[in-house]
């Protein structure tokens, strides 16, 4: 309760809450506007007993019987990833019962005009590397040794880039105890011979720690700039919990990434928002297709819808433990599909190849600089796992953007395939 | 089954086929392809064999109990309404043994350089006023005596602005008999002091007839463009049924609507896509606010989310018998609310009221050529009735849209008020 409160009042400075409560006096009277009013009252109320608790150690809290604050390491520092480490540092900064006030950044270092990227972040407190021009939190630790970063940390934050998870977990194999909490960044999942492997299960099983996820309808540039956005964080409690004040429970994620411009909702389904951030990317190319044909929003927003239920169909067949919810109440179900489909990477890749004929291969060489687009990784896994398990028929849409991608089929003949694999289906039913 | 077929066969001319199957031999021999193929060869062969049935009137197929084909009539004439009964006319004039050839096609009559509008589009075979450059089939009559149009007529598309509907129903009321069957394609729903009440259940209780309804992400120029899109038909089938071959049920709503360009998914769920077709432009209006503010993709995807969580529990609310599915699974669901969001009049309005800080009145009749976003009708008539029924804390997005359109509460707060009202319903909880 008091983390929500503390991460709510911080929104609202005086100035410009009583030019707000001023404004809407002026305006209207209305039982409604009054009731606003109060609440924002009561919130003003608690924020002023929680400084004032926090001043004194006051002890009425539920952060009493926290024995240590936790200690906190974002591993990755790319646009995201320093995205994630400055929301965290802002939010450890201002509750300092609960969290250690200095948070580790590992960065894989490099030379920038002959200096350090690690120098220049803890002097200057810029990423002028990957997030230039957003100014960071002088508490925000840029790290060059993975091992050091971790070196009695509570909490870990996984933020790199999908490909290099694996040399990591490699790396801290042996180097982090079994209490140790983690949060995945990166989205989805795995395909391997074994089956659908979510990213989180893989650095449980590497590391034997319990790790959630955080996903949303978050671009980077967007929530760096601090503009409003809304994302998922799903942590499954685990079977050693070690109790309130000792232990990651929902509370205490919910005080780590919440701000006043990133509303965070914490749930229990990690397989959910993974599945979900996964395939959405491959539902993106789906609309830049239509979109590059020129077919307009009707066409767009039938790609989403149909999306949407593929999602679901294979979240419900692979994960059964995952809610139907997520897919389609939280930032990381829907509003991430929104998101992805209405620009980034796939939807411009799948565009120019709508546009001029070319390849996927060679659009992504032409338009992402070094860059790729993940959909197209992720439609190819996605293809040879439903082939596999017989399940092709089920995941028309999947299907048809896999044809288009690497067997050339003519794209305008996306609706036929979606209609068609669906006739199939229930031709053999 | 075989309307599906029908429908669906018509989307591929022979050479437009040849060239398709062609050209995916070439590129590849996977066992996926060949089952498309597999698939679309029997769509061919199916065709044949209904042209060949259709031509000598064979009763082997399930039409032949039909003892008469379903007369249509069309009542509205704008560039829905029209884009409508184009759609339908295309499908009586090839499903000859299910439906009268000709469609009539209400026109409230006015003049052209002279000329009647009905003699326009009985001759050019083109509505130059409401849906210029679009070739209309010849089998569509424009009618410009409603009486006349209904004349023993079997179903009746009504297709109007919303405002006209009162006054058409009551010129209806007497002429109709109760076996006629009806669908609406206008949205959603009318707020009195007696409740919720659907625009259906309306024209039922009025005319005495069972009323479904049609509704999607289908802006209208681009269904009547042939760029494919999906809708969704919702009708609850009547206690006075008269039985297959008799009466209308979803196959014949089907065979009436389905186009290959133009995807049907026929439901019973009436209520709900009527509730999702009229809150979606309450969503709109905050979609158009955050636009306008800059806030970027981020923000934007979250009022969506909220914003199919609260027509969700409105439906649920206020009418229980709606499906949770519609609401995420329906083109009339996700992927209207998706195509409204992403554009249209409400949006248009609301990005101008947070670019200018004029007041959504200036900005209607600015932008908008005498023309509603109904957005700020139907927020005005929910907050009313959630304020009767002591509800408004239910619905923070709602509730923060008509605060900011009728009391010029700054819409920056927008955020806040969405989880001010949320705070303030988990204290009262």
């Amino acid at each position: 309760m008091i983390f929500n409160y503390l991460g709510r009042t911080t929104s609202i400075s005086f100035k410009r809450f009583y030019h707000f409560t001023n404004k809407r006096l002026r305006v209207t009277t209305s039982r409604r506007i009054q009731k606003i009013m109060a609440a924002t009252d009561r919130l003003n109320q608690t924020s002023d007993i929680i400084s004032h608790s926090m001043q004194h150690s006051d002890s009425t809290t539920s952060l009493a019987a926290l024995e240590k604050p936790f200690k906190v390491t974002v591993v990755g520092s790319g646009n995201w990833g320093t995205t994630i480490a400055k929301v965290i540092a802002e939010n450890t900064a201002l509750n300092p019962q609960l969290f250690a006030r200095r948070v580790d950044m590992w960065v894989f270092d490099e030379k920038i005009n002959g200096k350090n990227l690690t120098e220049i972040i803890n002097t200057q407190h810029e990423n002028v590397k990957y997030l230039p021009g957003i100014e960071l939190p002088e508490n925000l630790y840029a790290n060059p040794d993975l091992l050091d970063s971790v070196r009695d940390t509570d909490i870990i934050v996984f933020n790199i880039p999908h490909q290099f998870l694996p040399r990591i977990v490699q790396q801290l194999k042996g180097h982090v105890s079994k209490h140790v909490r983690a949060i995945s960044c990166l989205k989805g999942f795995e395909v391997g011979p074994k089956g659908v492997q979510l990213l989180s299960s893989y650095v449980t099983e590497e590391l034997g720690i319990q790790c959630g996820a955080l996903s949303g309808a978050n671009l980077a540039p967007e929530v760096a700039l601090e503009h409003w956005s809304e994302t998922t964080v799903a942590y499954h409690m685990p079977a050693d919990y070690r109790g309130e004040g000792r232990d990651v429970d929902h509370k205490v994620l919910k005080a780590l990434f919440h701000r006043p411009y990133f509303h965070v909702s914490v749930i229990e389904d990690v397989a959910g928002i993974s599945i979900a951030g996964a395939l959405k990317n491959v539902v993106a190319l789906g609309c830049g297709f239509v979109e590059g044909l020129g077919w307009g929003n009707n066409a767009a927003a039938a790609i989403q819808r149909v999306g949407l239920g593929e999602i679901i169909k294979f979240g419900r067949m692979f994960f059964p433990e995952s809610k139907v919810e997520t897919y389609y109440q939280e930032s990381a179900g829907v509003a991430d599909l929104i998101t992805t489909c209405s620009g980034g990477r796939n939807v411009k890749v799948a565009k120019a190849m709508a546009k001029t004929g070319k390849s996927a291969e060679e659009c992504e060489k032409e338009l992402l600089n070094g860059q790729s687009a993940q959909g197209l990784i992720t439609c190819k896994e996605v293809h040879e796992w439903l082939e596999s398990v017989n399940h092709l028929d089920d995941f028309p849409l999947f299907e048809a953007v896999y044809q288009i991608v690497y067997n050339n089929v003519p794209m305008d003949k996306l609706p036929d395939m979606i209609e068609e694999l669906d006739l199939g289906l229930k031709e053999t039913a």
